[in-house]
Order: structure tokens, then sequence, then C-alpha cells
């Protein structure tokens, strides 16, 4: 078990390493370790050696200039400068707010970033000034659209942050597919089938290949066929990625470059910049006062919360699984596992930081 | 078969009927009617005599005053006064529009209003003028979320518009369920079974009972199952639900008043004001000139509509399919199931407007 205090520290000295100014390398630190902390582990520390790999490749700037390109009162695209997206999103955040606080809502659309961690971090920035935040960013091509036996969209999520009252907020943060590859990488180790629903092989046909993706296949959109409206989850998907990449001036579609996958993934030549993202925030008293708002939104959350459920179960608000998470984690730490144990020895090694590998 | 023309008429004659303003009523039969145009059967004329029962229960209001109550440069909320949600929506939009046209972009929440149609006809609007349109509506409970027995939410769908340069419009319309209701009073009326995983029964079990929504059970989220993400479409049409419903003060989840299905519900005490929609309208010049972007557009088409596909199949564009059908049916015209004339012989009857059956 690693303390997240810990693993925080650790990755920030990674991010000084490869050359990140000194706030820059915290927050960085700060949204990765966050993923780990709410149970996202596919999107955290996990990936701190593919964020070097990036910077190793030259397609990170651990020191960017990043800028608004153009902008109008509400709106504005925002160029990272290659800077790692679990800073440019923080940063594009900030300038969606201060957009909202003169004028009701500010919506940045993010050309030349990278892999912004989990989407949910950023769309609660908001939660912090009595706004509703929303996140989407486009990624490399692993899904295949309805009907279609090639990849053309990333996992793309979508992430929107409520306040309420007396209750936690709503936090919704989810993939825009049947599940995200993580889940398929997990079953990889332990040599598992996948559900059907999930994948489709090389001939389009669904299938319970866990490596399908890797060989020809490709991830479902939500919704994994078109009778249960695979149409639908591919749809929004489109959606993430036009608003991401395409308002930007980014990379979109087939054009996404590779991250996490690098392994057996190659970048098409590029249509944009980078990677794109979109985040949003409306003043909640834009619309309405924010306490009699809120006071809603806790009625909205009891009822849901309070339905009748099927046995052995009960009904789950967005964003309860990962504050649940959270609380454990806070406090017993965070187990990681062999591979990701040793993938942060050597760049403990690499980088001449100590490391206490548990293994 | 019907020509449009003669169906829009048809209905101006009626909505006049009930005291519709002339201008109001010509508005509301184009909404109404687009929906058989682009083959949303579900949506069209089959529930003009839906719009006259709200109007017989004393829920709608020919002559609304619709206005805003409150706003902010780049936000409003809009009162529908009860009026037909196919009048009060595109006036929201017009709204939203003229905010963008100021600031960038323009968002509007509607509370006290009725359903609204096709969210799509709305969104496209924004068309028209560069835009980007984003539309959003609640709808009466019919949807269990994961995990619950209680149905809570609506079909809720969302609807985004996108331009593009010598290609058609981009135009995703979907309910946030694997299927929307429409699907299940096709297969009842046909005395067919109903795929598994499009709703659950009494028990929260997965069935093919095509009855079992009116009996105990509820649509279900898109994504069917947990495994298969149904949280996700639980999320998505939480979010639709708060946009709509708790950002403007009109009712929200359970409490959402019933219209297509009033045979079968009954509205709980209300916690707001009618029905809810969210509208937005973002210039696409408020991020990139506008030519590029739709150039941009023109090849994100391109790369999905020629991807390799399924054999026998295509990889469709959001909005391609109701764009052929509206091609064909502009021509030869709207074939109208006998229920649908019956019930349009009746209201000719009621209010002394002549209709031709071709019964």
């Amino acid at each position: 078990m690693y303390q997240a205090s810990y693993l925080k520290h650790f990755t920030e000295e990674v991010f000084l390493a490869i050359g990140c100014r000194p706030e820059e390398a915290r927050l960085a630190a700060e949204v990765l370790v966050s993923a780990d902390l709410r149970g996202v582990d596919s999107h955290g520390i996990a990936r701190l050696a593919g964020y070097v790999r990036l910077y190793d490749h030259g397609r990170l700037n651990p020191t960017p200039n990043i800028k608004v390109v153009h902008e109008t009162p509400s709106t504005a695209v925002v160029d990272g400068d290659k800077g790692l997206g679990l800073v440019v999103a923080p940063r594009a955040m900030e300038i969606a707010m201060e957009k909202a606080e003169k004028v009701g809502s500010g919506w940045v659309s993010v050309r030349n970033s990278n892999h912004f961690g989990i989407a949910g971090y950023h769309a609660m920035l908001a939660l912090q000034k009595e706004m509703i935040g929303m996140t989407m960013t486009n990624a490399a091509p692993l899904v295949t659209p309805t009907f279609s036996l090639e990849k053309l969209l990333g996992t793309n999520p979508i992430a929107v942050a409520v306040p309420a009252l007396n209750e936690p907020p709503f936090v919704a943060d989810f993939a825009s597919t049947a599940v995200a590859y993580g889940k398929f990488e997990i079953l990889q180790r332990k040599g598992l089938p996948a559900p059907l629903g999930w994948a489709q092989d090389a001939k389009g046909e669904d299938t319970t290949d866990s490596n399908a993706v890797k060989s020809g296949g490709g991830l479902l959109p939500l919704g994994s066929d078109r009778e249960h409206g695979s149409h639908k989850g591919y749809g929004l998907g489109a959606i993430v990625d036009i608003f991401s990449g395409v308002l930007s001036g980014a990379n979109f579609g087939p054009w996404v470059p590779p991250f996490a996958t690098a392994g057996f993934m190659s970048a098409q030549e590029g249509v944009g910049l980078g990677t794109g993202h979109f985040l949003g925030a409306m003043r909640i008293d834009g619309f309405r006062p924010a306490d009699e708002f809120k006071k809603d939104m806790d009625k909205w959350i009891g009822a849901f919360r309070g339905a009748k459920a099927v046995k052995g179960k009960r009904v789950l608000i967005p964003g309860d699984p990962e504050r649940e998470i959270e609380a454990v984690r806070s406090v017993e730490g965070i187990e990681l596992l062999e591979p990701v144990v040793l993938s942060l020895s050597e760049l403990a090694k690499r980088f001449g930081i100590s490391f206490e590998s548990n293994l």
C-alpha cells in the first residue's frame, strides 16, 4: 500500500526530472494521482511511464506556453503547446470559469495537448465556484463505430460535475464506449475472455477475445450493437471528438495520436495539433439562485438514492463509487500492481529519485 | 400517402382550433410534421391528439407569454407559460442564438413547457447561422436507472447539429435509453416480444415482454445492463434531466408530468413547473474561422463515411438516415398508420376541419 501523498511526491519528482516547472509538476501529480484515489487505476500513476515516453518521443513540452489563440466573451480556443494535458486542462478550465464569472458561461476548446488524466477532475474544479463543470477529450482511435471495420474514435469520455447543498456533488464521468480499454488489459493479464458486447473482431463480429482490439478488432460504442443503440454511443463519441478536436484545430477521428496504446498503434499523419479537449463552466446563478438550485439537487439525489432497488443492490448517484473509494484510499492507501511498481522503480532509477518498492 | 404540406396544413388548423395564435400554430405544425418527414413517426402527427388532450386537461396554454425570467449575457431561464413545447423551444433557441451572436455562445434552460417534438429540429435551427446547436429535454419517467426498480428518468434525448461545408450537416439526435418507447408500442400492436436488453420487468430482471413498462417494469438506459455500461446511459439521462429540469425550475426526475404515456401513468405532485428543456448555440467562429472548421468537418465526415464496413452495411453519419428518409417522403409523401388516421379523423370531426381519410 502506498499513501497518496507519497505517490504524488514521487510523481512530482518525475515531472520535475523531465524539466517541468515546479508548480506545474505539482499540479500534474495532483491530477494524475487523483485517479488512483478515486479508483480509476487505469488513468493514474500506472500511466506515469507513458507520459515520460511521450517526452522521450519529443511529443511533450515540459515548459509549455499555454495560450488563448482566439476568443469571444464566452468561448475560446487554447493552444496547449504540447504540454501535459494534466496541466493544460486545469488552465483551460480556469479560463472557462473566468468567462463564466463575467458572462454566465465559458467554453474552451483545446488543441495541441496530451492525455489529461481523468475527465472528472477538471469538471470538479467548477464545484468550488458554484458552477456546473463539463469536460470532454478525444483520444486515439480504438473504437469501431456502428457497422465500421475501422477504428475511428477514441473512448472519448465526458464528465459533468454539479454541486448540491447537503448531499455530495453529482459527478458523472464515463467513456462513450461499453467499457474502457483498461478492462481488456486486466482480462489480458489474467488470460480471461471478455463478455460479448464489449469488442468486435477483425470481421466486425461480436467476440469474447480479450485481445481483439490488438488484432484488427475494435472497442464497441456504448450500446454494443445496433439493436441496443450502439449508434447512440457512436453519436456521443462523435460529439466529443468534434467539440474537442474539430472545434479547436487538434487532431480528430482516426488521426488522434496514440498514448497508452502506443504499443500496438501508430499515429497516422496528423490533420491538426495534438490531442483535443473541450471544457465548460456554467454559473448556477446564471440560471437560478444557487441555493434554490442546490436544494433541488438534494431533492433529486434523494429521490434516486432512496429508490427501491434490485435485491442486494442500491441505486447509486454518479460520483458515489469514486467518492466511496476515495474515502477509503485516502486513509488506507493505494495498492499498486506489480508491473506498475516495476515501472515506477525504473523511473526512479533513471532519474535518481528514491522509490520504495514493496515487491 | 399524405403530402407533408397537407399534414402541416391540417395540424395548423387543429392548433388554430384550440386557440393558438396563427404564426404559432404554423410553427408548431412545421415542427411536429418535421418528425414525420424525417422518419421519427413516434414524435410526429401521431401525437397531435396528445397535444389536444393536454389542452383538454388544462395543461396547455394556447396563447403563452413566453419570457426570459433570469439571464446573463450567455445564459437564461425561459418560462414557457404552459405553451406548446413545439413553440417554446424554437423561441428559446432564438434567444440562445441571439446571445451567441453577441458573446459567442448562448445557453437557455426552459421551464413550464410541454413536449417539444423532435430534439433535432431545434438543434438544426443553429445551422442557418453557422452555429453548433444543442438541445435536450426531460420527459415523464419510463426509465429505471441501473439497479433501480423505480422509474426515475424519461427517455431524455439529446441532439447536436454541426454544420459542414460540402457535406450535409452532422445531426445526432438520440434518446439516452437503449430504445425509444415507440419501439415497444410497435411490438405491442403486432403482439411480438422485445429483444433482451430493452426493458426490465417489475422485479428488475431483463425481459422480452413488450408490455413490461406498463406492468411495473421500466425502459433500460443506453448500455442495457451494468456490465455493458447502463450506468453511463443513466448518467447521460441524468445530465439531461438536471440541465433541463433542475437548472430551469421545471419538474425533474420522477416528477416530470406524463405526455404520450398518459394512458398508464399518473403525474406525481410536482416539484417545479411543467417539462424542462435545455438549448444551446455556439458560434463556430467563436472558436475557429468557420470555413476552416467546415472544411475539417467535411474531412471528418469523409473519413467516417468512407470507412470499410461490415459486409452489406455502410458507416452512417449521424443525421444520414433521417435526411435520406426526408428526401423520399418530401416527394412521395408520408404513410400514416390506421390508428393515426382515425385519430386525425376524430380531431377533424370535433373541430369541423376537413380531413381526407384514406382508410
